[in-house]
């Protein structure tokens, strides 16, 4: 059946399309589970099925780059396989996920890859990708990342800077970490908490300012994820100011919701709320980090999807940090970001399809197949209704868990159908999609939104007096013997110190 | 002739087409000044004329937002016609040209704009479009903004904060042009300078200041033209940072060149780069500036181009106020950014397409038919080769003026080809446009890129605890006398605001 | 009498002495209005009179540099002659206050200033100088503002940048009158907010940027009033960052009060909190400027002590903007700002010194014979109890008006003892001082503390290549025609462009 | 002949007494080493010793606060013992010296102080005071640390955040000893560069955020050694704005030279300037750290004298990484500070004492014994003649070395008198003082320049709402339970967080 409606041939009609740059009115016409056509008065084949999107938004598929399904984590097993996370994710109007594999410190970053492949393999409803994480250094790890990349169609790893005897990267071997994605053209995923003392507001924005320190020494361009507080947002902002290659993740409970509920009188509660870094007790943040998301100083938002049952964290009941961390969202993602983006006019619709879609696909490489709705493209489309309401619900929730952060939240952007690679898996809340109908979906290295300028900048480096004075500074003296070269370069430098000056 | 060739079938092949977000290997078909096809094994019709553009770059044709043709400022003609004008912009890829109208002070605005219009449309040999200056304020400036944006295609008004006496609109003026354009949505350009005070670095970021405040309280989008200098920069990337709709130009001198040419032994060197803003001493700041194109926070790079003659800045030997202000800029525009910008890996090709087009096609509300290379745009094409190399110099320019500020610099970008509007106008340096073939662009208001999110805050605000905050900033202290409904919510606020509130 | 207490001996015995540098456990001696020991184990005269300081701190008496007596605003008298406002500024702890005179628009500075002192000889019991309002300009004006710094003891003169069509000064002629303050060695007080539009938060950081340039054009120190927002601090900060001579001064109203007050349902108690610039709505500002004045971004923290009664405020009922402008506070000064400033951890008690005497002592030139505990300076002193608590009160108040802003606030540092000019002039709330024993204080110009360096970085400037770009930028191009003398400084700046690369 | 001229008597006169707060024209009057009296028409004994200061200005001795002497470091003999290098300090205007104890790692630190102490007893010339590194950790080096702060006259340790291996401490190490120094109430000197990568401008800045923010959490106040980078300073900037209890010293060389040395032809001259962090190589960096002195951004500035001579360095010529680190400068930083800071007006007379002498003194609990100019104090005293010149060489030195890294530079302020401790040590050049007359100065904790307000905050912090988020903060989610109390605090908190608590 999957096959079958790989092939099926689809028409939405009377919609607005919106891609990150612009909307239009446009019908968009579907075939072989690639758009075909966009625009107006389209010439296509008999027998295709029309949706009527008449006043209905029409978006690129939602990108949720950061998900954790089928896995335990803190000894307990998470609330979702790729079967119900997947489902989840299309009937919230997502139609590509990434998740997260954490292979055991001293272990094979491959067998846990190849491992968490079996699993989704079999179950997955859409296309996945998975980052790696590095949770130890040594010259197998480098290794395996080659492999990864080469073989695998891995092209992300993930560090912690947080979570010290268990996963964490000190300094030196974040910066080989680096290094070996720089070479092999990686996107270097970072978690940036200070993991030598315990977690706190400021920690973060002092570990953000060491993994972009880090990442400009190696050349990286960086990416770091669960951006949760304001001085953090400050950080990237500046970084950004000072050209640096810097994109960041927020998720949604950080940019929606803040830490006033572990005051909360029902412990369950409170505790439902246990994410890392935790939600900040300054009731600005979610405002504000919803706001750098609106400006582009964030660029993606993820749902962090690690759901798990009450019953589970009542084992830290006694004792807090047994409480496994994580909240589900991969299905309310996309609606809620609506909700507190769009329509407080923070963002609009078309920042919103960069932050949920488009941004991701073009970070890791898979735009404009994803993220973009084109002739050529993958038919990962949503057809979203800006005007009904939902109000969320654990009671009708798909995602695993017996807790909703937004329980009661009215929403008024509404996925009505979602198309997954051409295939009609959700429409007005009916699910109709084969278990294990997903496919992985090999990723590509060297992303040009990453890699272009850098590149282009080492090549200028090395032949410029920028290059002669940071191979000085890396080697402080080396070069004291001035030889006759050196001696030509200082005299073209001195020239140049007056750069405009016609002599 | 130009009807035929605005009928002319021509395929660009082998090339990579560069749009704001990606490049993809692809041959663009045109027809019908229209870009019909984009893609690989494309089916056209045949006799078309091939263009071979393996190993080239096929760009969206650059839009020059601010440029001076056939007018005269400080009692000096500017030597340029629509006609030499528009054919240097062409022969140097840019497509599309805004020019600027100065109405006399206390004179009818849509006169000048008539006048203007009768002089372009004989003579423009590519599209063009239309500012129009706001160099006084009054009922009837208000009434014509709203004829001219009604009927006359205009979406564009400049406000100056300088040329005190002459152009410059004080604070409460500067407030209601705003709240006009905001009113019929319309884009405000506003030179920023202190106009009160002789001219410095800091006071263009102080008019920046209080254009971005002004602009605020207005509740209007606002853009910023020749931007200068650092500190003016900060002063939007911070306004950006705080969620403002702003915009900025900069233009090719000040991101390229410092004020040391003012020191410059021959006078008429140093004349010849009088401009306003003056370019700045400090010798970081063209870098600086390059950067924030680099990084968004400045969106455009026009040439400001306004050509003199060295015998009419002679006019100012004796008094240097006399110097008519103004350089030449549009022939070299592409060419000098893509040498500095793109080849210092300050910004990568698409980044380039997004300075010096497609962001201008975004914001004057012309996107995605200009600043895109997709089908259905105008067929405005420039076939770029990143590798070839030209050297600019007066000896060989199209452009108007008997000076050239990079006199010498070698480029590596070179447009071989230039198609405007489906139009082979230019070809390996060979130009074949008629005078007057160029058309007036009529632009529409409301742009999405500028207004969408103002509407939707102000469709927000009007329903929030911040409209109450603002209604009683606004009036300090009408609405003392409490109503009941605003009892509840002042009830609710003190509870908020405890530390302070002594009841 | 007053000659009698003049000449009364005084020994503080016991407690610490605090400076704005360090705290001494040292006994004070007083003969003659001055401080005549400072030290252990004195060798002093009998039969003076000893106070017992066991336990109990000795202050600087404070400096209250912003305050309004005798005089009416916008119709309404204030409700405190130059007896009523002293007795409650000595009864506070405060031993010298500055009182503002405001001339109307085109008339004689002079004339007001002649009649102010009239009044305020008669009556005032402690120490008084007086700031005179430049609320109009030309060049009677001037002459003017000559005449009282060379034969009426004026130091500092207040510019407004709102009140428009009363007070406002132009930014041309605020920059006239600040190149006045500088030529004749005055303290240019300027109250920044931008006077064209309605007040909002915002104007005042602008108006505050814009002050702080223009002042640095006229290379005028600038000392900016009635500091309100959280941005104007920013603002001041990174003034100060690039070496600005720049000082401020905030109100404790402020400093401690939000304007969550303007929701108030009683009608009275809202508009009591009536100031200009209003008290910010965000909770968070009273906290911030504290800091400020705790970081020494702020220096000075003053009453602006101008008492309306409820009656007076209720002519303002139907019309909000006739509510005269303005709160009590000379009384209340130094134990609010002890309580939330120095309790709170935000300052110790030597910055406590600073901000409500020292520092207006070292920049209106009084220095160290005011705000200073040493042999030889003026008798001006304080016992201060840090421990014992007071609740403030209308009730209780000796100040004017029917209304206090911090009513019911429990406060721990209450000043015991006052001394003026060595006469013990309060002692355990009880006040022994007659009407008009207070003196006008001459104020000397130049203070080193803003003047040092302005004088050396224009000594400076003159000879260096700042000054040649300065002049350039000044007058843009007017040298152009290179003489022979400036083609030899080009050489020299050349050459110094690589400053330290020794040849 | 030491106790003699401990008990001689010194009367200058007709100077002007510079104290960091004004300047006064005063006489000094010197008697058994103290500063007796401080005016004008002093009642003085016979036959004193009479200084004519005419013209000139008296001020406090410098304090050098980071000094190396008689010890090796990288294998080469420091070339100065406490004899010639305290001589060559009183020659130059310094009057007390603080060394640093770097005791091996594992070894121990109160062993690496007797030593010290018994090598400089013998020999020094002029108070000084002993810094003791800790260089690494365990439980041993905390009761060593409590020791010498209980037994011995130590107040302050030095941390490495460099020297990986060596002496770098990691995070959570460093995190206790700063734990340490606030229970003792030590000063926590840190030297900040990221030791884990090799180092770079940036890494300082990254270093500097991490020890101020690893500090906060300590709750202890910091003090941040040799500050090279200007990234480095706007981070100590910022952490004042926030409230921090953050102090910083820079060194002469890094606030006058830059990095460009580096490249100088002769290996000799470039080796001669390798100290750590490295001069910067922005030009604008000497500048930008002396105008952080001037702004009171930067507290201190230390010569970090420790020289070696050209044949030491030659170690390092086939390999940079031996030449052993550190530059002369005791003698000379007193004179080339006030030639680039004074004289270029970043600074007046008052700064300078503040930054070579009472800030030290107020930050090493020294003040006003030290660092002040007022009766009772120690006379350490200069007589300075601000108008006079001395040009710089390396012939002409006393200090260690064989290179002076500001040779040939005219300084206008020079030393004519010093006088240390009452004894009349230096007269025009000439040194008349014995080895070893020098004494050891016994520091007390828990200055109340740096701990008052930290003591104040903790006091209240206990109490209040602040300590409450923190506690769960801290532990996360330890108090999930609400007990009753905190539930009705939970309440009115989540009253005011009112948009993001979905209840």
């Amino acid at each position: 059946m999957a096959a079958n409606m790989g092939s099926m041939r689809i028409l939405i009609k009377g919609g607005k399309v919106v891609n990150d740059d612009f909307t239009q009115e446009a019908d968009v016409y579907i075939e072989n589970g690639i758009i075909q056509q966009v625009g107006k008065e389209l010439m296509i084949p008999g027998g295709a099925k029309v949706i009527d999107a008449t006043g209905k938004l029409v978006l690129p598929g939602g990108i949720d780059t950061s998900v954790h399904m089928q896995d335990s984590f803190m000894n307990a097993a998470i609330q979702d396989d790729f079967y119900s996370g997947t489902k989840a994710a299309l009937m919230g109007g997502t139609t590509m996920v990434m998740a997260l594999v954490l292979p055991e410190q001293h272990c094979s970053l491959l067998d846990a890859y190849e491992n968490c492949r079996g699993q989704a393999d079999a179950k997955a409803c859409c296309d996945y990708a998975l980052h790696v994480g590095v949770t130890w250094w040594g010259s197998k790890v480098r290794n395996e990342m080659e492999t990864l990349v080469r073989e695998h169609g891995v092209n992300s790893f993930q560090m912690f800077m947080a979570y010290k005897d268990f996963m964490m990267l000190r300094d030196s071997e974040l910066y080989q970490a680096m290094q070996t994605c720089k070479d092999i053209g990686a996107i270097a995923r970072v978690h940036a908490e200070n993991g030598e003392l315990v977690a706190e507001v400021h920690l973060e924005s002092e570990a953000t300012h060491r993994a972009v320190t880090i990442a400009n020494r190696a050349r990286c361009p960086i990416y770091l994820v669960n951006v949760s507080s304001m001085s953090a947002g400050d950080m990237i902002a500046a970084a950004k100011m000072q050209g640096k290659v810097v994109h960041a993740e927020t998720t949604v409970a950080h940019a929606v919701l803040n830490g006033m509920q572990y005051y909360h009188q029902d412990w369950a509660h409170a505790a439902a709320h246990v994410i890392v870094p935790p939600l900040r007790i300054d009731p600005n943040t979610p405002g504000y980090l919803m706001g750098l998301l609106g400006n582009d100083t964030l660029s993606v938002v993820a749902s962090e999807h690690r759901p798990f049952s009450t019953k589970q964290r009542a084992l830290g009941k006694e004792d807090f940090t047994k409480i496994p961390h994580g909240v589900a969202g991969v299905q309310d993602r996309m609606s809620v970001i609506w909700e507190r983006g769009v329509v407080t006019g923070k963002m609009d619709e078309n920042r919103f399809v960069a932050v949920t879609s488009s941004n991701a696909a073009k970070i890791y490489n898979l735009y404009p197949r994803k993220g973009r709705i084109i002739p050529g493209a993958d038919a990962d489309v949503v057809v979203w209704d800006p005007d009904a309401t939902r109000t969320i619900s654990v009671s009708t929730q798909v995602q695993g868990g017996d807790f909703n952060l937004y329980e009661g939240l009215r929403c008024h952007g509404v996925p009505l159908v979602t198309i997954s690679r051409g295939r009609l898996v959700c429409e007005n809340g009916v699910f109709m999609c084969a278990e294990g109908s997903g496919k992985f979906y090999p990723q590509r290295t060297f992303p040009d939104f990453l890699y272009k300028k850098m590149v282009q900048r080492e090549k200028v480096h090395s032949l410029s007096y920028h290059s002669v004075t940071s191979v000085l500074h890396k080697s402080r003296i080396k070069r004291l013997k001035v030889s006759s070269q050196l001696k030509q370069i200082c005299q073209c430098m001195r020239a140049r110190s007056v750069p405009c000056c016609v002599s």
